[in-house]
């Protein structure tokens, strides 16, 4: 039987990584996970969403939740800049008449809470940490030369992501690799969910939370360049492997465009909410030492 | 012993890639194979750079070059930009204050002839692809926060490379990841040669030659920013895994400044020498059908 949703954990038995569906269907369990309540997960015989196997009928309890896919397996993470409209404002930039491409490394990649959220030492002086709610698509099987009306049966599932930014980095020389590339500037999780149980994408709603105030929120039909047409963009003469990470790109409502600047402070929390199914990705922000 | 340059290649006598130090020290494996001369190597006993091994006893023949780091290897790649004054000059772009990264997916990475660059089909009308000779540093140990002064006790070796550039595609809405990503756009070899064969890395030349007529030719010693300055910049809260190859970024003489624009067309030649030691990265252009 295919799956709906998958979790990747760490089960409280014991320290090897596993991989499996939540008993419950309808438990967000990023935000249990957070509260301190139990997630119950039916365990898979696979380690990787990528070929998770079968039910194996055990049923073990999360200890951690890790990111639903590995630093090995997720290559370099493709990143849509500038992809909804009123976003593209407040950051003073022009539409963009392409999807607007930068890269970051898979050392990015971060797990859900109790994973936090560094801002790295370098960066820490400038004050300038940013978040960046994000719907992420999980690429299933290699792409390439793929056309907009196929695009979408290339897709394995979606997460949540957020995209966390040192605005002055970025901003210097126009350094969006740079200045969004650090260790743990993309957290994503709590599950992915399959392209067939999301259905229509274009139906999901994301929010943001910044210490639980909504800063972001949209309806993922919102974007500039649609899931589909960024993944026939992005393979033209490339091959998107499976495992390839793609962020669809943030909804206005930064710190950065805040007056004052909505910066990260240590301790803050940041949580991206997509709805229905995916549930919520929370991390709080530490500052390196 | 220490290795003082090594190859990957296919030997005449089988299929699988084999790892070696060329035998004669002075040959320059890359223009060897390209003229048919018999290249013979003492095979090491590990398939990759980053863990040799030791010389074997036995001699193999090369059959055909790989990269000198396998696509596994290479993680994503780091590129810096406008790093040789008049070369930002003829691109008309300010002096950059601080590095200027994109990144190049795995999936970008290539071998030296007989292996083609491949103008990918998407990108054949454009008539804007072209070559940009780069020396190439691959870190050798876990690189993060790394300071100037230490950063080249980070370095395993070097190689040469060609940051293929789909102009249009990297000029329309500043996309230097999309434009530079392709499948093949990072050729790099023929061989490494370690840091301490070469010493000094600014007393390296370069050259870069379309059809055998030289377009680019520098001394290592015109970098803007150096290479620890680029090591130290790049690893400031970014974790740069062994194998993490960047490239230093291009001297002037690209194609697309010339007039009449000198782009690439079907079956030209363009060859990258790194000298003394690394010898001539060498690929003829194929367009994508």
């Amino acid at each position: 039987m295919a799956w709906s949703r998958l979790v990747r954990f760490v089960p409280k038995s014991g320290s090897t990584p596993l991989l499996g569906e939540p008993v419950d269907p309808a438990q967000d369990v990023g935000l249990a996970t957070y509260k301190g309540e139990e997630v119950k997960v039916a365990v898979y015989s696979g380690s990787s969403v990528l070929s998770p196997g079968e039910k194996t009928g055990q049923v073990e309890v999360v200890e951690r939740l890790l990111s639903p896919l590995a630093q090995e397996e997720v290559g370099t993470i493709r990143c849509i800049g500038l992809n909804y409209t009123k976003h593209a404002q407040e950051a003073g930039m022009a539409l963009p008449t392409v999807p607007v491409l930068f890269l970051k490394p898979a050392t990015a990649l971060a797990d859900p809470y109790p994973a936090p959220t560094v801002i790295q030492k370098a960066f820490v002086k400038d004050d300038a940490a940013d978040y960046e709610a994000e719907l992420a698509v999980v690429i299933g099987k290699k792409a390439k030369d793929v056309s907009e009306e196929d695009a979408l049966s290339y897709v394995l599932g979606y997460t949540s992501s957020n995209d966390v930014s040192s605005r002055v980095a970025q901003l210097s020389q126009s350094q969006w690799c740079y200045g969004k590339g650090q260790d743990g500037a993309c957290p994503i999780g709590p599950t992915i969910v399959s392209a067939a149980t999301v259905g229509d994408y274009t139906k999901l709603r994301m929010r943001g939370l910044k210490n639980g105030q909504v800063v972001q929120d949209t309806g993922l039909d919102d974007l500039i360049f649609s899931v589909p047409k960024i993944i026939s963009f992005l393979s033209q003469g490339t091959t998107l492997l499976p495992g390839t990470l793609i962020l669809t790109g943030t909804p206005s409502g930064i710190g950065w465009a805040m007056s004052p600047k909505g910066v990260f402070k240590d301790g803050d929390e940041f949580a991206v909410e997509v709805t229905p199914h995916i549930g919520t990705l929370i991390n709080k922000v530490e500052f390196g030492k």
